[in-house]
């Protein structure tokens, strides 16, 4: 039985086919913000007390054919399961992001960067609450056991951090296999946000204005090798 | 334009129409978990190493009627915007809970409790990482304002505590209104758990086994002084 939703509003981003990150970047450069629809502006009460809010989205841009092995932009060498990772390209193409919410003005939600293309459907959005949403106990799941885990983090995170001079950007997923800090080596460089909250993407090229590729037309593809994609992760 | 998801599963808990509480109770008595579309086992792979994971699901019972300006089951005499609350007649009815994962058996989830209804049917699974979803520096929001806030979260995370001998537990959503705490009287008495993570409800009454109302029912109301229903929260 299909359960059937409705867009409430638009997600605001800079992002178009090829320069979405694979995760929220705070500090991302350019406008964020979202505009729901003006009949629930007063649904947005009390809201403007979050500094967190949890942003529910349709991936309208995620690819028809869902691989239930995968893997992350992050350890491109490890496979994973589709619901161990934050791929798009899901059974149900329902985006989560945790966004800081800087300001509301009217039906307008000012938030921090989101890991969305320009023009993303919104579905929801919820307060999140620190003594119900965050659990300092959690792990990080399958990330904990990459040997370089803090590096990836800093990537993923979009935080500035060192690398050592053999290191080259376009395999900037593969850090692992290299030696990178030398604290003391006058090369060192702080890579700037920008160049590392961006990637290209091969998987992901439809432009936002194509025509909309509902869960309907999914394929299940569940093969052991499947060639790797940089994606975008909701 | 209708957004179309499917169920990929289904949410197994003790709770019916009367006694689902308001936010999932980690240590909650009874069995909680989820069978996965048997299709879709192999996408579980390498979740096990996650102690938290989002479950994202069909509030398929949610009142068809969406009320813009709502009340929190914690704080009734505060009128607070629908996405502000985590209540579940949402114009588009998506719960969302952290849970944490106990075992995966085969296309079935071992998890702790979880504040859906038995039979919920089941949209997604994320896994809750660390670095990207415990926000250390997230506030509670509307929730930070209330007189008795400890308190008051010490019921909705199902936690004992103590009561002072004047308290009475039919109006437990209205404890800031008295002076509970005596430490040093006898009469103080600890809540078990299960008195106190669940809740009788009037506005959520059908059983699981109604018929579907989706959003295309909706109606929308907008009046500031709506009746207080206790409403389970997602």
């Amino acid at each position: 039985m299909d359960i059937s939703f409705q867009s409430i509003g638009i997600i605001h981003t800079p992002y178009f086919a090829f320069n979405t990150p694979h995760q929220p970047i705070p500090d991302a450069p350019g406008d964020f913000w979202i505009t729901l629809n003006p009949e629930y502006a007063s649904a947005l009460k009390s809201l403007e007390n979050s500094n967190y809010i949890y942003v529910l989205y349709h991936l309208d841009q995620a690819s028809p054919t869902i691989e239930l092995l995968t893997h992350s932009p992050w350890a491109p060498e490890l496979e994973i399961g589709l619901f161990a990772s934050r791929s798009p390209n899901r059974p149900n193409p329902i985006g989560l992001s945790i966004v800081q919410l800087k300001a509301i003005q009217g039906n307008e939600l000012v938030i921090s960067g989101i890991d969305a293309y320009n023009g993303t459907p919104l579905l929801d959005i919820k307060p999140y609450m620190h003594f119900l949403d965050s659990k300092e106990d959690a792990n990080n799941g399958w990330f904990d056991s990459l040997p370089d885990k803090d590096h990836t983090m800093a990537h993923a995170l979009g935080l500035s951090h060192e690398h050592g001079p053999e290191h080259a950007h376009e395999h900037e997923h593969h850090h692992h296999e290299h030696e990178h800090r030398h604290p003391d080596h006058d090369d060192n460089h702080d890579h700037n946000q920008s160049s590392h909250s961006c990637h290209d993407r091969t998987s992901y090229e439809d432009g936002h204005d194509s025509h909309d590729r509902g869960p309907e037309h999914a394929h299940i593809r569940d093969h052991k090798h499947t060639k790797y994609h940089h994606e975008p992760n909701d």
